[in-house]
């Protein structure tokens, strides 16, 4: 179990396809994990997903833990059976959320303690008690707990670092299961010295695969880019790369080309429901008044159930009109084309010709992040005075 | 075009099974049709309708008028390829919103002036501008434009008569598209001289089909059985009869006993977005703590998407959590609920034992609608106290 077989290399790259075996099937590498925070990927049922061609879905373990309650789950058999995927699942820690989410959050070294942003209650995380978690929902990928510091903040990522690499160890140790796969997390901002001592530091844990947190949270694209160049190549090439919480189709791209192997993001789920449709000439907003009368599928061409059967007045409409059927159409169009950039990436890779597919994209691809990064950024912000 | 043939009748009660023919494809009686008030079904696609074996679906012409506009529509081939549905479709003449949602509304002789709900933008409907937008949308069976009053109001009711007759000559004189069935509407409140009368005027009219509207809106249930008992054998008995926006599963048992060929209603859609799903033993409200960690199908034996695959405490999770799929998956088993218990009403009609049906139904359905007609009654009182 979890064995990963590297099955092409680029030449012009660090790209690579494998397989990566799991509980719950193989996973084609390169891969793109739709996000089920509360286990449901929101609007998609699990007929959808694997319609889509979906293979790895991600669920929230803080959210869960929260609601309905890790032990409820863990009753009902797991994540898979609790929300029928029978297909293979990834689990975070609930790590990040608690930075991002919780209302109050308290560090010390032995773990975190925070209050719900539900019902306002006090809990805790410790690496031993994430793990459980996790334990308990079941997923084939599961992580370990660590603290995402601020990218640019030099003191924060050394600090936090330690902590990081301290609770990886403890998480090595509790962890049990050996039907889940325990990925260490890299962290260390975008000081690329940090980033190394850290995948140096988890390397040596040896886990059977490896993530890279903390990047796409306010840094630029090119320092996050910079950032890859120099992680991946102190990582083991014979295990899976995760680059955590990373989505955009330019930046799935750039990391392929950089050597990872599995990506997750709210992102083409997210703009689904805001109206923003991802199409090869970039995002497409359904809100525009431009598209009222429009006979056009949303991208000409795409076999996408939303494309084959309506046009961008009738989706604009439902938006319009504040109907549920818009969010599902738009996000069935958003996760298609993710499963189908991840096939084409793969195919490029196989034949030898990821260089010019690359190339190619990136060039149609018109799509400006400003709107995402400027959000982000101010998510961030506004963690970062929370705490202080 | 639009043969009303009867297939088969019940020698205890006036229900009768039948075939009604329409441009896009017959539809077998008696036959409930999902409301998709703004050319959408709320949550479900095209897709899962006829899965279901949904055949008839209703959409509101004051809705589509307002937004994106009937001439939009129009422009795109009518309303069926403007959703995407290929089956038989009814539009309303608006009229029933306009006395339920509009922000205000004049009444003349000639017709009805209104603000809209959505911008208090001035809008007029006439008799002639109601079958003008409904041959716009498109829809294979239409409605005259009519008032529905207060059905415990007489003196109301005599004068709100006697516009609905003179605008229901009105419309039939204004209607020519050959490929619609424009249907009469017969009012009167609870009142059976005045039921029978406006049954009596508009049979002389010869439409192709008659509604029965104005019921299921503040009377007692008694009220309205005993009103279906009095119209529709004033009624010809072979042109097909439509009970206007009734859909309580006792109702439709009721009104199917009492010779009704067709039902539409928002309550099955509406009730599952709150988290009532229907079962044979009655309404189970999913927000209710007893089904937190109960693995049991929303109906054991129930052979719906749903059913099949999710249990009780994973659907209360998502209404819980807000997800969207809760509401979708809602909606299916409700929609799927009453398809099937309308093939079943055939199935017993066609076989001689909808007697025995009609009481065991009825005996095993513990549904109080309490809830339900209060809510109504509500909303009856505070349009009442809009107009005044």
């Amino acid at each position: 179990m979890f064995e990963f077989t590297i099955t092409a290399t680029d030449p012009s790259s660090a790209a690579r396809t494998g397989v990566f075996a799991t509980p719950h099937g193989d996973l084609i590498t390169p891969v793109f994990a739709p996000v089920g925070t509360q286990a449901t990927v929101k609007t998609l049922t699990p007929r959808d997903l694997h319609a889509l061609g979906a293979t790895l879905v991600l669920a929230n373990t803080y959210h869960l833990y929260l609601r309905p309650g890790v032990e409820l789950i863990r009753d009902f058999g797991g994540v898979h059976a609790f929300m029928g995927w029978s297909g293979p699942m990834l689990t975070d820690s609930g790590g990040f959320q608690v930075f991002s989410l919780a209302l109050m959050r308290k560090l010390d070294p032995d773990g975190v303690t925070f209050r719900s942003h539900i019902d306002g209650s006090l809990h805790r995380f410790t690496p031993e008690s994430a793990i459980a978690s996790q334990e308990a929902l079941g997923a084939d990928i599961i992580m370990c707990l660590d603290e995402c510091a601020e990218p640019l903040d030099r003191k924060y990522n050394e600090e936090a670092l330690r902590r990081t690499h301290a609770w990886a160890a403890r998480c090595r140790a509790a962890h049990k299961r050996p039907d889940q796969a325990l990925f260490g997390i890299v962290q260390g901002g975008i000081f690329g010295d940090l980033r190394i001592e850290s995948a140096t530091t988890l390397t040596a844990l040896d886990f059977p695969g490896y993530a890279i947190g903390g990047l796409s949270v306010g840094e630029t694209k090119e320092q996050m880019y910079a950032t890859l160049d120099l992680t991946v190549p102190a990582l083991p090439a014979h295990k899976p790369r995760y680059l955590m919480g990373v989505g955009a189709p330019e930046d799935i791209i750039e990391g392929v080309a950089r050597g990872i192997d599995i990506f997750d993001c709210v992102l083409p789920t997210r703009v689904a429901r805001n109206g923003g449709l991802f199409t090869r000439q970039g995002r497409l907003n359904l809100r525009n008044a431009r598209y009222a009368a429009d006979p056009l599928p949303v991208e000409p061409g795409c076999t996408c159930y939303c494309c084959q059967h309506f046009s961008r007045a009738y989706l604009r409409h439902l938006f319009k009109a504040g109907e549920i059927l818009g969010l599902h159409l738009a996000t069935l169009h958003n996760v298609h084309f993710m499963i189908q950039l991840m096939a084409k990436i793969r195919a490029h890779i196989a034949a030898g010709t990821f260089a010019s597919f690359r190339e190619s994209f990136l060039a149609e691809y018109q799509l400006s992040n400003q709107d995402v990064r400027h959000a982000q950024r101010e998510r961030f912000l506004a963690r970062q005075r929370a705490t202080t």
